[in-house]
């Protein structure tokens, strides 16, 4: 992996404090830190089980002066309660009484076990240890990202420069994310870094667009995790700021990419996954009714399993999009897999079965177009498929 | 299997005509007849793409004329297009012309390989044989039920007796299913008959409620096909009408045992099940979100993989009610499973991990109990494990 650059002002840190396995230690300690104060927005989970991390930071933001984003993996710190919100407040109140500012400053997220409480006094040894090891370097920012894994099998890290008002901006975010193994909740955390200057309001505008066409865009198994947060801190070291409509244009083109970037790493990632999935529903009357019939494909057993055996099977992913909720017919659909026609505005089309098998089953990438003739309007949502090895890895597991 | 008998007045036939397996043919026509009109009345899938027989006893329910229901397998006549129309009307034109009623008189249903043209002339042996072959014997019910099974391993059969204005009354129902599995879309299909005497109007809203609280509170993929197809004939001949209120009741009651029966063996037979699950939301504001809830829990992946594995992961269910779409806290929410108390109005209790784990693992019925704080509306939902063997039923064909 090409090395990734943190953006000016930041340090990272990834370090050790037995929270994720004690017996077999490794890094469970993600810090990022700027050195002024950033404007932060954070998009977190629709779900209304949710972790007390999320309660925390989505109660401070967005706001303009936030310094950090402090994340653990093994241990969710959800379902816990009162205890649980105290014990994250603790963890920003730890890592600020280190950098001089106030906990409100602190934004903080878990990832792992649900149900227990985190090890304080282990936590905060590593969070004292993580301040020391604040550093700019890539080696650090890597450290971090390692940090974050749950069932990842790689870190993920995304990087782009721009040029705002004539100076270079980076953005640059790590996230981690593979599937729910329950009890490790193995959810999706993102942490996106700039050093472009935004007002929080506008960082919280672009943050969203970015993430509905990436993290809202992908799904392993349709089931929405308990603590997924992805928070943007934009410190302005850079000197840019995102003022223009041209500006905005230029650093949202940017933000899109890292976060689709990051979001196609975790379906790459994802548990027991043989097929990386694309899908595009394309035709439209609006953006709504793409993304309805996309989800329907993507969480269809069906059609992940069909993939999974390299089947061109059309007839599942038709009729997924017809119990989609959106009004169609039959005769308003044409379906592509892997460039190859199998149906074509309702009408089943002749084929070669074993030639078309062959190419899934040789190609890690799947490729799915469905074409409406309702409008314009167009979704890309990404998947993996249904394998025996999701299956072991969800199942073969005891409490 | 005890025998199950016909109601008055019907007869039945199941025969082989060679569209299921030409080459190792199975029985694949089922054909029930009534001596006399009957009311007649339906509930189809709501998937927008449905097959020609859909369409075609669809427009023609309900009525008070009706005569027959014939089913086929092996082909669903489902994206065949207008020539797939007429090839359903030309099926129900063929029993016609031996019973000597109109075609619309006859109701239709297809199951199996989608997007192929039936093979009529095949077809039209076979529905000439089955009129010939009509009895009302048990064993005549039983090759019809046969007829009509997919992936089925089992025929599913199902009646009730009961005393309306002194008389009594039968009720029998057979169906089809198992899961879908393209392109033989496995769907559900199911042909009930009584002898009781019901207006079509009545004979529809009672369809309706045994349907809500039967086959539409199953699931094993959550993929709705594209062919489900319910159908109710009562021919009077027990020579008692369902007229007052409290034989409304007393029908109502039977009718919707012998759905839920039929619905409760599709799950029992569900593709590569191990566990049979029975997920019971209580204490909500109304039925809807009871449903909201029991479904979001009965089709995410992560709690069948996880029945499948006998892990009481209450994390999984308590998550998924809360991305069901419905108002609530963790507080609301209480979780039993096999009888153990695990999850109590928002705090993880502690429990004997490798007790509950046994119990799932030698129990093959999982009961779910999830008892919110809202109200008094239930559900009571039915779906079955995801397993390897799923996976391998769904994955391991090939077009």
């Amino acid at each position: 992996m090409a090395e990734v650059q943190l953006p000016a002002g930041f340090q990272a840190a990834g370090v050790t404090c037995g929270v994720k396995n004690p017996t077999a230690p490794k890094k469970d300690i993600a810090l990022f830190v700027s050195d002024r104060p950033c404007a932060a927005a954070g998009v977190f989970t629709t779900n209304l089980v949710c972790g007390a991390p999320v309660k925390v930071s989505r109660e401070r933001l967005p706001r303009n002066s936030a310094r950090a984003i402090v994340i653990n993996s093994g241990n969710a710190n959800a379902a816990t309660g009162d205890q649980g919100i105290a014990d994250a407040e603790a963890m920003t109140a730890r890592v600020a009484g280190h950098l001089g500012c106030a906990a409100e400053d602190v934004l903080v997220a878990s990832t792992g076990v649900i149900g227990r409480f985190l090890p304080m006094d282990r936590l905060f040894t590593g969070l004292d240890l993580a301040v020391t090891r604040l550093a700019t370097s890539s080696a650090n920012l890597l450290d971090a990202a390692t940090a974050m894994m749950t069932t990842d099998t790689v870190p993920k890290l995304s990087t782009r420069s721009v040029t705002i008002g004539g100076r270079a901006v980076r953005i640059t975010g790590v996230c981690k994310g593979a599937a729910m193994i329950a009890p490790n909740m193995a959810t999706m955390l993102c942490a996106i870094l700039t050093d472009a200057a935004l007002e929080p309001a506008t960082a919280t505008d672009m943050l969203k667009v970015a993430v509905a066409d990436s993290f809202n865009c992908i799904s392993v198994d349709g089931h929405e995790s308990t603590s997924d947060s992805v928070m943007l801190l934009a410190n302005g070291a850079a000197e840019a700021a995102v003022a223009t409509d041209a500006d905005q244009a230029t650093f949202q083109q940017a933000l899109n990419e890292v976060a689709q970037e990051l979001a196609m790493a975790i379906i790459h990632d994802a548990e027991g996954a043989h097929h990386f999935v694309q899908i595009d529903v394309t035709g439209c009357r609006n953006r709504d009714e793409a993304f309805k019939i996309a989800v329907a494909i993507a969480n269809s057993p069906l059609v992940k399993t069909a993939i999974c055996g390299a089947d061109p099977n059309w007839g599942r992913v038709v009729s997924a999009a017809g119990y989609a909720g959106v009004p169609l017919l039959e005769t308003d659909m044409t379906l592509t897999m892997n460039g190859f026609r199998l149906y074509e505005a309702g009408r089943p089309l002749a084929f070669d079965a074993a030639a078309v098998s062959a190419h899934l089953r040789e190609h890690r990438e799947t490729t799915i177009h469905l074409e409406l003739t309702h409008g314009d309007a167009a979704v890309r949502y990404w998947t993996s498929d249904l394998t025996k090895e999701y299956v072991e890895l969800n199942a073969d597991y005891t409490t």
